[in-house]
Order: C-alpha cells, then structure tokens, then sequence
C-alpha cells in the first residue's frame, strides 16, 4: 500500500476517495477557490511571517539575511515582506516557472548549500519534507532562527535534532535553542509547525473568507437540483469565489464597476459574472502527467 | 452573425474553429502558457509603463495621481511600477476576485468617475472597449496624460475626439494634445493603441521566451506520435513550459533546487518535472457558464 | 516663567541651561547624532509600527486606510512599512519641505479633516500637542484604531476622552474600546502614550548602537585634553558617531571600501574619517530664526 | 598650489574663495538647501536612472545584479529604484554611517571586487575618481553595462580603456561597446560622463525647484538690508528653503496643516515657519577635523 504524503493527505484525500470509486456524496474543493487561496497563502502569510517572527524573537528585520525554500504563494508573501522590511532575501526552488518569478521580483536563486553558512534566517515553505536537514543545521551559524510557513512540520528534520550531543533549552513559548557542543545555537520555532498558526495569529479577515467559502459550498450542494452534482469533487463555481470576495470588499470602502451592455457583449459576458472562467483557478492536484 | 469582438479575435480564434468544427490540424495556444503570459505581461509591462511614459511626456513620477483601469497582469504591472516610483494609484475594476487583490495590494478601488477629474495619467489595460468615453475626456483636468497598455486599441473612445470643436496638435511622434474650445489640453499617446508597443521597446528577454515558447510548440506537434493531438486546440504541457523557464535560468546565473529520491516519491512528483499539473495556468476564455 | 513643553524639556533641557549658564559640566546632546537618530526613529518604528499594531488588535494591515500625522523621521517609517504591507496612507504635515517629500513617496498629503471619517488607523508622530482632538474622535467610524507613535503623551487629547457620556472598556491590556452613546467604539492603543515603548520591543540592535553612542561620548568627555570642551552642549563629533556605525556592521557581513592614497587626497578626507563634516547632522533645536 | 578636485571645484569654489579673503560679494550657497538636493539628487535620479538605461540599452531590469559605488542622495535613488524594477542591487561604501543605512535598506554592503565578476551593470555616484579602474573592467563579465551617476566624469577610469588592445565600436549615440581581444565586450555609456544628464532628461518640476530656489536666493540678497549679508558664504534662509516647497505643493493637490496658536506656542515656532532651524540642512563642505 503507498503511503499518502501528508499535504495530499490534506487537499487531496478527496480526489483519491473520488478516484476509487469510495465516495458516496458530492464534495466540493473549497481549498482550491482563488479567493481562499490568495487570502490563506500570499495575503495572510505576508503579514504573519513578520508577526510571528517578532512576537517569538524580537529580532530587527533591517539587513538581516534570510533564505525562504519555496516560492510559491507562501513564499511569495514571506519574500515580499522581509524585502520590505529592509532584508537580504534568497529563494530555493525546484520548480523553473516559480524560479524565473523569484528572479524578476529581485530575489536571488541559489541551493541551500550555498547559502546557509551565511544567513540569520532560514523559512520553508514548500510542502515538501527534509528541505532543511541535519546538514544543514550543522552549518548554520550561531544564532541563526529556523521556522517553517508550509504546509506540514515534515519541512525541517526536527526528529534529526533530537539526539544526545545536542541540548534543548525552552527559552520562551514556542522557542527553542538548539545547542551545539561548541556552544552553538539555533533558534527553533515552534518546533518545526507552522509559524504562522503556533506564533501568530490568523486576522478575522481571512477567517471570514475562509468561512464564507465553506458556507456558500454548503448551500450550493444543498440546493443544487437533482444531478447537477454527482459523486465527485468539484471546484467552486466561479461565480460564488467572484461572490465571497464582493461580499468582503464594502469593508475596504471599495467600488466596483459595472459593465455597460455593450461591454458585456464585446467582452462576451454576463454583466453580473462569472468574469472567469471555471477553470481560472490555480488547483494543486499531483501531475497526471510524465 | 455574431460579431466577435478583437481581443476574442486574437485569442480566442482558435477555440471558435474548432467549436465550429471547422480547425484542419492541431493547434497550440501558446498565449495561454504561464511562462509568456507572465513575461508578456506582468514583467515587461512593470517596465515598459514606466519607459513609454518617459520617452512620449519625460514627466515626473513621483507624487502623480494615476488610475489604472484594470488589475489584471498588465494592470499589476503599471500599479506596482508607478506605486514604486511614488506615484498614487487608483484602480478601477469589474471583476471582484481581482477588485479584492487591488486592495490588499494597497490600491484604493475606485469608479472612474470618482476620480477623473483629478488624476494626472489614465491608463486603461482591460481588454475592453470605451472604459474611455468622451465624458470621461471632457472631465479630466488640463495637461492629463490618457494612454492604454491594454489588449487593442478600443479602450480609449478615440474617435469621439475627432470632432470639430476640439483641435488635435502633434507635439512629437506618438504624442498628440488634444485641445478644447477652454484652452484645456489633454495629452493623447499613440492615439490610444498600445504604449509598449508604440512607445517603449520590448526588452529581447521577454522576445527569447516568447519564441522559444512558439518553437517548443512547434516541435511539440511535429515531433508528437499519431494521435496524441487530434484537431482541436490544445495548451502547451506544462513540462514545455516548464522547460521554457529553465533555459532561462542560466540568464541569471539561478540555481535550481533538484529534488531527491524520497522528496520526489513524497511529492508523487517526476523528478524532472512537470511540477505542476497542466491545467495549472491561466487561460483566458469566455466562460461557458451562466 | 514660560512653561516649558515637555518635548524640548527632552531635547533641550541642556541648551536651555547652557544658554542660562546654568551648565556646570561640559554635555554632549547624543540625541541628534545621526546613527542614533536613523535607528531610534526611521528604522526601528519601521518595524515596531507593524509590530504595536498586530500584538494589541491582530488587525490585517493589507487594504486599509491609515492616516499619518506627520512625516519626520518616524513617520517615514510608519508610512513605509505600512505601505508595503498594502495599506492605504495618507499624510498630514505643517513643514512644506516635509510635505512635498510625503508627495514624492507617493503619499496624499492631506488635512486631517479631510479623511478622518474614512480612515482605519490613525498614527501621530508630530511631536506636538492635541493633533487628534475630540472633534476629530468624535468624527471617526466605528472601530477606528488611534495611536501614537511620536515624542510625547500629549499628541492626541486623550483626556477629552474621559467625560461622563463615553464608555471605557478595557479589552486587554494596553488596548481600550471608547464607546460613544450610538454603540460606535473607538480603538484607543496604551491610552495614547508612545505605541512602540508600551506595546511592541525595542530590538537589541537599536540597543545597542545607543548604548554605544553614549558610552563612547562619556569616554570623548572624560578622555579629552583640558579646555576642548566648555561648560556648552556638543554635538557627538562626527568620527565618532561614524566609529558607532562601523562597530555595528559586522553584525550584516558588511564590508567598507577604503579609500586610496589618491582617492583620499582628492576628496581632501583622511582615510579614517570622517568623512562628513561635524554639521552634517540633523539638530532639532528651537529655530532661532523669525 | 594644491590642486582643487572637480567636485570640489563646483560646491566649494565659493568656501575657498571666502577662506582666501577674495570673495568681493556675498554668495549664497542654494546648491545645499534642501529642497534642491533631495530633488536634484534623490528624486531625480530615482527615475532617470531607469530612463536613462532604458533609452540607451532597451535592458530589462527585472533579475539583473547591480552594483551601485555610493550610497548618498543619488545611490539612495538608484538603488530604491532598480530594487523596485527586481534587480538585486550591491552597494559599496567608504563612509560606515551610510554604509550601515545601505544595510538596514535591505543592501549587502560589498567591496568592488567581490561582486565585479558577477553583476550585469555597475553604476558610480560617489564623487569619487577612479571607482572603477582598469582591473575592474577587466574581470567584467561579457556585456556587462557601466556608467556614471556621481558628480563628475573622473568616476571611471575611461582612460584606461583607450589603449590599443582594446577596440571602441559606437553602437548608438552615447553608447560604446569596448571589446576585449578575447571577443568580451563591456557597454560604456556617455563615456562615463552623467548618465542623467547625458541619456535622460530632467523633468521640468525638477528644473523648477531649482530655478525657483536660485531666483529667491539673488532676490533675498538683493533686498537685504546693509549690513546683514557680508563678504561670505551663506546657505538659503531655512524659511525660503520651506518657501520653495510650499510653492510646488499645489501641483499635487497638497494640502499642508497649519499651526494652531496653541500648538505654534508649545513648539515655540512662528506659524508660518520656518519649521526646521537653519542649520537643518545636508552642506557637504570638505570636513574641518581630524
């Protein structure tokens, strides 16, 4: 039997039930809706990374030289908002469309290796597991912070820290150092969990668009008639994404236009939307295809 | 018989032949790739904004009010290049998904009447026509800068200025004042079509990774075993895209991260890409539902 | 006897006395020199800003509208740091040089008035008093966040907060809802004393370069042959407020470029410093001028 | 007779003339009034740095390394903006005060010689000569782009390049390509003269300030009573320097906040200013210590 990675394990789950012919009741994804996903990712991340940073460390941003493995959503926001608070920021990256992006928003791209003698900050946010090994820590300078923002605690080997020449010491809540024989240490947060759910907080904000995803689905499944909806996994319909995220903008005093007839017939669309097609959308489903 | 409005023209012609049954061979909707569209779009239009403006007016960035109309990628491009020079931007939008990311990216979301009169620079990139009417001509204050860096040249109501009681100056190539009966002079680009192209240069950057997108295509469907594509309209696999990418990389002497063995098998992922699934792009079509 | 206001009590107490030779000692004002004046105000309420705010109300900073008041040393930071996390920021100044480089950094330079019904946060850090008054708190919406960021108690008039017909409520410490007779509350922040003292953490780095700064002008004091200083305030000299900045960059693997034989001759500067002359600093005396 | 270096030759003739005892009239020095230098220097070059490799190079700047010599007004502007456009920016320093700023802007502070082998353009503005030398040039990379936004064309060491290995090939107007034997070329620009001034334009609101600021200064001194202005040298009156600001604000719709009579008396200011004393400016007069 294979094992299920845990961030499939997450958003995907469905679609293997789906696939094995095991699921008895239409589902939708609300994870994969594109108001969801920038809010919980690239909006959200780019403001806790900062929080949960300082209410654990109390560093200074300023001239401080940081490596974020990942520069997906999460790494987006996490990489805008050091640049902006005055630190040097370098990328890891598998992916080369991700990679081309990190170099035109101004980031360098290198391997771990090549810079993890040199910086005060390592952040993960891949999805991926052991992106930060033994080795790495072993290389790290004294001082230096480790924290994850991705979708799992499998991003750091913490397990490969856990051994009898290296001493713990709680310096606070969800702080740790991480002492070396030689006196040196490193700074763990939350012990390898998500920084922004163990040391930040989550806005109200992004709860509401989060929950009001989730209960427009709801109502769309219950009163869907008959057979439009079949044992299967859907993805929001575009037109209730376009709805959750009007009904948050009168927060931001927020106008919108409307398209005049005309405009809708040039542009062929429905005046009140959908305004992009179903498919618009960024779902991270395993590759079919290779 | 329907007219089909240019941007569908460019785009989507395609997607109509085959519909109609009428599409001979295979076809590759390159437009749609991520790479081309980010380049194409976001990135080169982040600089060319700046440079076409320069080259046609030399005026000042900084401190100017300026309303983007549209925040798609082109759009995202001219907000986030004028924002950095101290420009103060407002953004009008249709779309709520987008109207929302314009807020959190720090935009006020405005109606374009509520802010005509005193903007210094209008810039339209929506892909639809009239977002310019002569209305909104007749309200903007003297010496306002009008152009478009959207997808054809039908967004600025140009043809409504070509009336007796306005006169039409060019001051230099590409550059018109159009003056009212008051004296009060409007500064008119390229006569409305598209800046980055009239006006700025395309960067030879963005021109390699768009030819080698078309080139890849190419050799895609040449190369292809019989039957993989039939005729309809296909995007390009995300591996080729992906490919694109990473022939670019060396330009910026970018290291890319390899996953190991077990990353891979944790991922579900090939090692050599694609990392993504193929309908993770952005395609551009007129929705079919609603 | 003229009363004295309390932020020049701060400052200036020592011109005061020297100018009344009262000073029995020589002083130097440590205040005004510029590594201290740089890290104390624009680079540590950078960051202490964004930090204040997220520890007491968890607010998300993206989409809001925030007003300035005051666009010095500390409300530059503010601004900046605000404006990268996707705020909206307006500015009120009384100084035009200060004004104009608000409108330069692509900020609207308003009266409070102006915008103070619409506004999310209010920031002062002008250094005066009664800037927020009770005409201004009264006309703020509901949820409206007040704070203060700059020298003093007295920026907004807090005290006219305390009459019968408003409601305090203690919600945590440091944070305050005033309720108004309507429901409408207001987010009052460490009852207006400073923001980044009472609700964020002075980063040791900034710590450190004024512990620095006033360790070296004691030494300068007491080391110092007979009759270099008077019974006067002076400034910190300037090789040594660069001395302060060149202990401090190791911490960034910063590397400084020495000057040549050549090149020092030619700029007619020692090769050690300084390399500004002593009135290259940013005093903010009482004008003595009008 | 010592030699006067050029930059000192356009600031400082005035100061050596007066030390001298030859000045004959009074002079005001306007070059270091505020409001010029951050408009000359920081806001300027700001934008024509991008407009001035734009029009001579057509590059894009999105993941280009950079390598700006000096980090006063004009490196500050440089560097705020390439960062902006998604270059990653390098800065060398002599002076440890502005060198520590580079840093906490999110700069590493290098020497030349760590990044010449790898960056894709090398800007000076230091005022400096021989920033770059021959050696410099020699282990550039192919295609490497140099030029000069400092105070003087003594920057770079063209001269150095005019040796009969190399070939000179003029591709356009201001733009040199220097080719090595081994095929390598390095694009000069403006035979590093002033890119701003050489490949760029100033715009008109900068050209005003500056007009503006000289015509106050001879109308102050020719208005003058006897006595009040002697044989010397003299900084623009702080409250002309704030006049010269506060005439440019209503080209942005700024609307400045006045000083109440209470306020006005507790900062112990006259309401209409000046709101900074005279002696809050940036000289850059050769230093008279050490």
């Amino acid at each position: 039997l294979q094992e299920i990675p845990k961030h499939v394990q997450e958003n995907q789950r469905l679609y293997q039930l789906s696939k094995a012919g095991k699921l008895c009741v239409p589902a939708m994804n609300v994870n994969d809706s594109v108001t969801k996903q920038k809010f919980d990712n690239l909006y959200c991340c780019r403001e806790s990374i900062l929080d949960g940073l300082k209410r654990t460390t109390d560093m200074m941003f300023g001239g401080k030289q940081v490596v974020v493995c990942g520069y997906g959503e999460v790494g987006k926001g996490c990489c805008a908002a050091l640049k902006a608070m005055g630190s040097i920021v370098y990328v890891t990256e598998i992916d080369p469309i991700c990679a081309l992006q990190a170099c035109m928003d101004g980031f360098r791209l290198v391997k771990l290796n090549e810079v993890i003698r040199q910086v005060d900050i390592v952040i993960t946010c891949t999805g991926n597991k052991n992106v930060v090994t033994r080795e790495h820590l072993d290389r790290m300078k004294n001082g230096c912070i480790v924290c994850n923002m991705g979708h799992s605690n499998t991003e750091i080997d913490v397990a490969s820290l856990r051994t009898p020449e290296l001493t713990w010491e709680r310096v606070r809540s969800q702080v740790d150092h991480v002492i070396w024989p030689d006196g040196k240490r490193i700074v763990l947060l939350a012990e390898g969990r998500l920084l922004n759910l163990s040391c930040s907080t989550v806005p109200t904000f992004v709860l509401s668009i989060t929950a009001t995803t989730q209960a427009l689905a709801l109502i769309e499944l219950y009163n869907a008639p008959e057979g439009r909806y079949k044992q299967d996994v859907y993805l929001l319909p575009k037109k209730m994404d376009e709805y959750v995220a009007s009904l948050h903008l009168p927060t931001f005093d927020a106008h919108l236009t409307e398209l005049s007839d005309e405009q809708a017939k040039y542009l062929g669309l429905n005046k009140n939307g959908p305004f992009k097609p179903n498919y618009y959308s960024l779902p991270r489903l395993p590759p079919e295809e290779g």
